[in-house]
């Protein structure tokens, strides 16, 4: 029988808030309103707290868990967190999943289908509560409001990035939190554009310049009218295309 | 005179939290104990707040700011949040430098110098009063106490970062955050070791071995016993030699 | 009726090496010996020679040729590239895709499954004949054999990369090559290992010390006895634990 | 005595084309036309050939050797390498440094004066002769010719990066490679732009559409005719700001 050392007890009496695994790559199976469901690679962190007298976590127990674990729907995260807590003796834990989503869309008038991709993340805790989040990285068009103003002709834009997290205790779709992003933006992005697209897709951008305020603030009044949304972080970055550097707007909501 | 489009009055009353760039990079000279000054290469993160009733903020005053800033050290950081402010007209500022800083250290038998490099940053916010956080991320040698335990000779062991971010109003060197992380861990690392020098460190961390729970929790006794910081988070994170992920574990104080 | 203007001709007179699109995300199903298919994400490359005479390429008609390309299979490849010469009217293409690949792996004493997350990546370029490479970075674990010669107890080891590509006309198994390259280290690597198996994997390494000359030379032996292989090149970097740097050593072999 | 393991004979009879050490992070000076010299943090790789009877080389030296470089000017890497070869008893030598680099930039209409940063790196190699490239991947902006030819109005536009390496056994400035690379481009990016200098920058970018296909030729016609230019690689990269992913064109020059 081989020694427990982690099962130690431990005189420094400190507290852990998190301990736990990271940066394990893991194969997901997502929900898809349109497919049924959808294959993706997670980037993975589980914790779990840890009480001030043990000396260490069962590190071990937390891929054992994930290996059950099976097709992420995020309402089984609860009961997942749960047992992570029952099998590490925890009185709280953690997950976090970043993967990308890939969104079906349409070109605006060819109508020609191709996937966009979304960095997407999930991140549940249990304690008292459970809390979920989710996360999307949504890839828009910005075109600058003041280049436009002051330009004879043209405008500089670029492509940028909504940054959106949303607390909620209600199912909401990857593809919802897309479409808002996009309705702030200039314009959609797509993978793929036909000539009358790229047309469109110009003309559309010029027609709309939203500095990266205007953007995550026409994303703000959607969040808010939502009313499944406790809580929401959103920044729009985008990657100016005059400069080297970026620049962001961020609208927090407390939480009520 | 061309249009100030940004002045514009703004009709969807929604404050922003930040409005800024980020990923500029720029040169940087920093306080050196040993050598003066040390010359490094940041990259930089700067907002302010924008009240609801303005359109957006004015992006270029805040490279103009960045110019005028000269040498960094921390003391002077408030003063240029004070600039930041006035220029911009906002009520509260933001800048977050994260560089790489050479430590010198000298090997533990042979006495031969040699560069470690550490990754830092601060992260300064003025809205009614001034908050400083100095951060890093210090490379260290973690060697499993289970693994030693269990194991008829040898144990894995692997490089692992201490990531610690302090709060404090009074000044705190690099290098004795560099000093806490390496008592905290198996044993420190070195850039240049001759023989001598690598049987000593593999010795040392195999006579100490640590859990990245052990590392964290004598980090954290260390950042206890010092009455100049206010508020602390640690985690130590370890890149396991026998996985393909990492393990970590992480302590906070709350502000006092 | 839309101008085309890539099918300008042009006066410059340079024909061009490469021209398409990268870091394109796109979904990914392979085959897996074991398991059927598995599905991944690619990050994609795609491109063509232009010739001097043509101002531009058509670049939607790259991401045409992804849609529909479907599953893939290595020896589907030289089809889809000869594809894309067609639909590009160019003498050459080339697609690159890299992607995760999850090998799955038996702990050594408890026998428990779990996965191993290997990046992987095919590279295949068609002009007068079809070329395929397929590379691995495949995680493993080695042991400083200096550093146990020298000291009384331990020795330092680390995770470390056994990077291989391979040039074949025949199919070879992503698993193959992971195999090789666990042969050649002191240890595989698992994501789940209970407390008799981490005993196995220690004592295992510290009876098979392996500087990264010697993994690379054990992996490229095994190579030069694979009469499928006519090129091959493997790098084995080892994320020393006693520094805050990594060690190389690469070996090239020369195509027959 | 500590036994030098590296020195053993190896049975194997596998000769190494590289071996030594990676990602070591090390402060740099280089020469800077205007300011006289300029600081940096450069990410240093070094190794050596390895003939087929030693076991392994000795891993410390190359950080023994650096140290004792200085500043860095390309024309020292020569002796540098001699020195390396020497000192680890290689037949070859190599060094590869790559580090941020500021250009001063005044403002088109305003010319007020700020950095551009540039990623660079030299790469030098000693066998029987001496080869030194000189790389820079220079942020610059382009504007899509189609999308402006086929618009009623704008035009989509983003930044670009053009990638070039150079073979020379003259010296060359940094400050040249990024003159050429902007002359490629529809316009060049700055870190400080007023109002005027953006209305110019839009208008010019307007006035002077490149595909990656025209910016890289415009840029290989700037290399051709340079006398001192041996051999040469340039990539343009465009991160397209209607689609997710990026447009790449390569032009090679054969060594002459």
């Amino acid at each position: 029988m081989l020694k427990d050392v982690q099962a130690q007890q431990d005189v420094r009496h400190i507290p852990l808030k998190h301990v736990g695994i990271k940066d394990l790559k893991w194969p997901l199976v997502l929900k898809d309103p349109k497919r049924g469901e959808q294959h993706s690679v997670a980037v993975v962190q589980l914790s779990v707290d840890l009480p001030k007298e043990q000396r260490g976590t069962h590190m071990s127990r937390f891929v054992e868990c994930l290996k059950e674990l099976g097709g992420v729907r995020p309402s089984d995260l609860e009961k997942f967190l749960d047992n992570l807590k029952e099998k590490l003796g925890a009185r709280s834990a953690m997950v976090k999943l970043n993967f990308p989503y890939f969104v079906t869309k349409k070109a605006p008038v060819s109508g020609i289908e191709s996937y966009l991709d979304v960095e997407c993340h999930f991140r549940a805790e249990k304690g008292e509560k459970f809390v979920l989040d989710l996360g999307v990285d949504v890839p828009v068009h910005t075109l600058c409001p003041c280049s436009k103003e002051i330009s004879k002709y043209g405008a500089h834009n670029q492509r940028a990035w909504a940054r959106m997290t949303v607390r909620s205790q209600k199912p909401i779709w990857i593809e919802e939190l897309v479409e808002m992003a996009e309705k702030g933006a200039s314009s959609p992005l797509f993978s793929l554009l036909k000539r009358p697209d790229e047309k469109f897709v110009t003309e559309e951008a010029y027609e709309n310049p939203r500095f990266v305020e205007d953007a995550v603030r026409d994303i703000a009044l959607q969040l808010n009218a939502d009313s499944r949304i406790d809580w929401y972080s959103v920044t729009v970055e985008s990657q100016e295309s005059i400069h080297n550097h970026n620049a962001f707007a961020t609208v927090e909501k407390g939480e009520e």
